[in-house]
């Protein structure tokens, strides 16, 4: 497997590891076994099975002053009716982002500039997407026939297998989101559908902000029609209401060691994951935290909402401001600092941790020693 | 059983009903079964195997300008320390509710006064209880050691096996709230324990609504201990919240042609039930609204939050207005009117709709004739 | 509530109680409270908040000696086309048990003993309904039009909402077999519902046996429709299956303290109940094995597979033998004796633990004192 | 991506696809991206939003004849101490698999061979892991401390996490298995985790097959801890206990036209799959039988544990006979043919159908045209 390397290891000595010696007998035999479609486990057990996970992914920073021209550079040069998505993609600093079109892990995010008028053609996928949205004015996306407005820092979903387009209202701004998607995880999976709509875009068949007007939180609809898909109907958060419940919750709470006061996007009919596939996130540091390390199987892309700062991931520092973007890899340590000693800072993260509990395996660890502090690599 | 009383039915003539005629010989055989803890259950089937239920309940109306002078009464003839709590309990106008202590089915209801400074002591039991202020100003309730701030039209839990106590702050005001629980249905499962805290009150062991702040809606606390116990941690629903919500489903929706707009309390871990045992609703009818009828399993205690109108319940009209109380029994036709033109009229309700859905049997059925409207009696 | 009576309690003179004195002025206040459909909460309050449950059933056993005899009987005097069906039902030795047709608790019993070549005329209900066949031969039922042969000590249900007929072959022998059912819990939630079905017998539409042949373990069918009731697809479990497996357990646990080898009938498809308000047991005790006491919420009622012996309840022997009958009410101490120092004894059991279950009301407790023995009344 | 080969297609030319034309400008921009980790989204979302799955795998046959000798030649060759696990791992016949190690999609298998008195040291993985024994006597697996016998088409679990070694018994015969685990998966989700025991093996704590004993089907040990962990307690699912349930269900069902009479190896504590990420099932193809084509998302890997016959895959004829191992990439058509007129043929298989479906890309699609045969390639 390309990206597990089997460096020596002197653990790999001990019985109950793969220690066998190379003889012409045995290399005899393994070509016999390659003629077969077969190799020996013993040739390959230590790097298939290594002692804990070794991720092919590095922490990447984009700064968003340098990318939002780029983006606007692709709104000059590439019509979105061409494009497809008018979208510049983040590949991951490392031979498997490039390879994998993916931004960390099984993810994908992109960015996507759009001129007042301009409309992404519909269609629909496997993959599930979700949006946050960094700058601009009317922008909107349509879901399944539902019409849903946004605005700044507003965390936004289109589910998997849902017909989408999006565009920006004739009146509005230039604008500017972030794209989450696991199209590398669909594609790995071997199970990434797409079609074409009848038309550029859906007319909306139902009140503008219906499912965020009717799925805000504790109270529900009754006496109509129970929504039963497998994500959630709230589909668009609010920037001003994800923000006070934050507030509300750091009124009475110390928040985690780790991550301050972090909050999840949850589909209010189950508690869960708002989608499927990927989980997202805001957190607020308070002014000047300072937050302890921890690593978790798992990878997680962040967007500054708010604020300024650094975290430091595997040992190296990554400085931040308002909607850079970065990303920390699985079973990376990495912890977050607030360099603004009165000021909160905001950041927004989406995952793919509802993956990892699917399958079983949502592991986390917390660096114990030096305080929780990694040595910051010079 | 003397709930179902076996009235001569002509489908009762008809294959697969019992229909035996007496005789000497089955009299003398009947006393035999007798005399072995038996009897032949022909003699009993058509009474304890009815066509459709038949409420042992009645609908009731209880007027807030009559039963606020009560609770008032009550407060100047008893201390709250001598009557564990000092409630005016509502008994619903049957033998089956002065029998059984019961609002309507198997819940109970009562209203509480309580004078700035007093307390209720400190208990818990196997029941599960929740409260709708009426009126007043500084109330409060402590759950497991969670203070909770009250004001009017706030729904608040005190989920079964809960320690809780209740009480007005020094500087507060007189206040008022409707107590709905599930003692009958405890008792009549035999499973209500009872315990008395060891010290009058609770010290609240958190910061002041910690949970209300920490859960209020789509997005949850992540990073801290999970919350795992089977109810809502929300613990208390505002008002201005609550309101908020029903207005904007209002914007998008119709409703439903039985209830207006009508929204669920609901458990934001789950999106089930707050409670296990007790459901309740907020529901909104625009001015002038009349809704069509329907029936269904399950018990429904009325509180007016706002507005004045009426409703038709199994064919009797029940006026109502601010803070009064009245009850839906079991598979009755009801359907409710606002009076204003043009004002808005609010009812918050609780039923035992959970316990229907957990058992398998929530039925409901329109009224179709008559465009859905009961005839009236005179 | 007549089931609960308020006997004088030392410890009802504590803080946390209702103990407040008449006077003549709160006796007109009481009665005006009566003319307003209302009452004092402290007249009532240690009566329905009672520190633990209390039953209105007693232990009952029924000889299935003498009940046989009954049965046969009135097979002789009714034909059960008139007879609905022709059940000689059990209740409970206490006014609980004959005012609401219970043989424990809101559990209803009944025998019925058909002849080769008679039905059971086809009807449903919204009453759970199992079996236990405790001789005979050539013996079924018909659910939902899969036709189910029935042997000896086989488990069969007929699960809420189905249409159902029983018979026995016209080649078959007597047979009788012991009826429970919900249908007092169904009366007491006021959700019984009835119907008669357009033909005196179903006509099967599927291979004899095909429920119980498809699900039978732990190998469940894929390719074919997916059962989505919310009762168990099982539908009989044989006897000789029950008590290999309770063999199988035998060899390699102790079992439970209280129950012996005690195992549940599932349903396979969520590893929980077969019906949503009834639970089935079998257990076995072995040669000489005497029991542990304890008590919890829910009611029991037991038929004795196979062996002799006796179980203590509530400080009182009741002795058994093949197919006699008895049960457990809700909080009585029990605990089982198998007499037979070599043989083995196995009960069969059903319950309404579901219920308890599904209102978050399961409490159980060990005797600790007296080695887990109870003191038996002389 | 490697794994998704843009071709061309007629298709790509509408709007809503990718179809931006090359320019000095666009290049220089394209430049720039990758200057900043990024690319333009156009030039790779045809490829990586295909309109459908191409799988990167192929369909494999072995030919246990073949394989079975290149086990015994491990045998002589290599000492299970020293390979860790003596293991000859299949190799799906792509680049995929070779690089990845991987059967089919993200499966591993291998087959292992032991003699009688060898060890497989024990260690731990996060991977599960489940294995079906081919032929042998005296084998075992002892998994958290429970023993487990095993004999031929056998079915146990060594689920993610648990400790686990294996052996054949000093009085026993070589035996011969073949392993499912979900290596590949685990690595690509960077999850992998392992752990070497501090003994060469582990000393059971249990009686010897005692979670099979307790866990075997809808009957379930009550009143002993509840099993409480993510995976099947049943761990061994013996061969006659599975042909007998098909057999029985063949009597009643015609089962699925695409796969003859299939049953799922199920978690009788949840009714869901025995393993969070892998399946299982048996399939009987009665004599003579030619099923139906369909495709799907997910991966299958057959052994054929009795019969010969053929399946065509992907238009490729695969004839297979005892034990043969082939497998169906994601996506593939296929169909089953059993070519002995009178004999029944029974075929194990392993798949990731739980991963699809955690997912919410469990997907299928029925061949309808030619009558569901696929046309073979000469």
């Amino acid at each position: 497997m390309a990206s597990v390397v089997s460096k020596p290891d002197p653990r790999d000595a001990q019985l109950g590891r793969a220690r066998v010696t190379d003889t012409d007998e045995l290399r005899q035999f393994y070509a016999e076994l390659g003629a077969h479609n077969a190799d020996a486990f013993w040739n390959r057990a230590n790097a298939i099975e290594p002692w804990e996970p070794q991720s092919r992914y590095n922490p990447t920073l984009w700064k968003y002053a340098e990318m939002r021209e780029l983006c606007l550079r692709a709104v000059e040069l590439v019509r979105p009716e061409d494009a497809g998505r008018r979208v510049v993609t983040l590949l991951n600093d490392s031979d498997a982002g490039r390879a994998n079109t993916a931004v960390c892990g099984w993810l994908f995010s992109g960015l996507q500039a759009m001129r007042p008028g301009e409309i992404t053609p519909a269609h629909k996928h496997t993959a599930s997407a979700h949006r946050f949205i960094m700058e601009g004015g009317g922008a909107y996306t349509v879901v399944d026939g539902h019409h849903i407005t946004l605005g700044k820092n507003d965390y936004v979903l289109t589910p998997n297998g849902c017909w989408h387009d999006h565009g920006v209202a004739a009146d509005g701004q230039l604008s500017i989101w972030q794209d989450g998607l696991d199209i590398p995880l669909m594609n790995c999976m071997e199970s990434n559908f797409y079609a074409v709509y009848d038309a550029p875009a859906q007319t909306p068949g139902f009140p503008a902000d219906d499912l965020p007007l009717s799925y805000g939180g504790a109270m529900q609809p009754d006496g109509v029609e129970a929504w039963a898909r497998p994500f959630s109907p709230t589909m668009v958060y609010r920037w001003e209401q994800v923000r006070d419940a934050i507030w509300n919750f750091a009124k009475v709470s110390d928040g985690s060691p780790f991550d301050g006061h972090i909050m999840r996007y949850s589909n209010p009919r189950t508690g869960g994951w708002a989608l499927q596939t990927m989980g997202a996130h805001m957190q607020m540091l308070k002014g000047g935290l300072h937050t302890r390390a921890h690593r978790h199987t798992g990878n997680v892309v962040y967007n500054v909402a708010q604020g300024r700062g650094y975290s430091v991931i595997g040992g190296r520092r990554f400085d931040w401001a308002e909607h850079d973007i970065f990303c920390v890899p699985a079973w990376a340590w990495h912890e977050h600092v607030n360099l603004d000693a009165s000021e909160e800072a905001f950041l927004f993260s989406f995952n793919d941790f509802p993956v990892m509990e699917a399958l079983g395996v949502r592991i986390e660890e917390a660096l114990e020693d030096k305080d929780g502090r990694q040595q910051v690599q010079a």
